[in-house]
């Protein structure tokens, strides 16, 4: 049972968001802008698969769930390339680009430190630009606050299995509401 | 150095919200929602103290300092009470329901877990509702994001020891800015 009361039903976030609208929209508006803008170099399927990355690092299931169904809605390996890399980032058949941003990710999770010499080197090596590193940093940094919200106050998970997907297929062609 | 090229020579998280304009607009709408908003029952000076104290927790220098001076602009206790606070929130001079409230913060930022039974029913003894609690636990958890956004990218330090104190004054008076 969540530590305050949700009317409306919605498990995970969506409750949150739904319960308290004046946070509600500023958190949409941001997942919006950080997974989703059209400013970033890296694809939105990817950048997806970085927030699921870390929610499942977090142990966030519903995070964890919520994104990878989004990641593989937008990545041509889909789901199976989502569950690769969730298992073993470091041998997923991604791109090595990839790869590199998925670790300097979770060094940003475990810890509020600076990113690894080395992390960030392997990363520049592979083609990362100032503006792959800034958003990677931000996603995972964003992610161990959504995780937090939603783990913190013991949201409810989705009793519905197809839950995630009819998230997926919203987000997908509609965005995360609230955003420009 | 920054991990990032960084233009404008601001330091800590005021360089970054300058440099990415698209996601620092939204972030700084964040913090004013959350820190300044009129529709929390914890006082500003209060949700400030929350950040401090979090952002403390997290070793993030440069928002410790901040906050702690922001904090201090509104608090009656001023900086002899914010330094009492983080030096240690249990044995502090606040109100038993701020010491609950700085209790579940703390937890909020070890770990992306349930807040404890023990830590929630505390707080509902000193008289937390359902929006102290929602609003702790965002603000906690948004400071494990600006914290890991700063540290992460290995932001500089001001130079200028009256940089925090010059902050506070533009904060009380102007707010977050980008905010509505």
């Amino acid at each position: 049972m969540p530590h305050i009361e949700i009317t409306n039903g919605l498990p995970g976030i969506s409750g949150l968001l739904a319960q308290y609208p004046g946070t509600g929209a500023v958190l949409s508006q941001l997942a919006e802008t950080l997974l989703r803008g059209d400013e970033s170099p890296i694809s939105r399927g990817e950048r997806e698969l970085i927030a699921a990355y870390v929610s499942e690092l977090n142990r966030t299931r519903f995070c964890s769930d919520s994104h990878s169904a989004f990641a593989a809605a937008q990545l041509e390996g889909g789901e199976e390339l989502v569950k690769a890399v969730l298992a073993d980032a470091a041998e997923a058949p991604v791109t090595p680009l990839l790869k590199a941003l998925l670790r300097i990710a979770a060094e940003v999770r475990a810890q509020a430190r600076p990113v690894s010499e080395e992390a960030i080197a392997n990363a520049r090596a592979e083609g990362a630009t100032d503006v792959h590193i800034h958003d990677t940093v931000l996603i995972a940094a964003a992610f161990c606050m959504f995780n937090r919200y939603v783990e913190g106050l013991a949201t409810e998970l989705p009793s519905d299995p197809g839950y995630y997907g009819s998230s997926a297929e919203r987000i997908v062609e509609h965005g995360y509401g609230a955003a420009r």
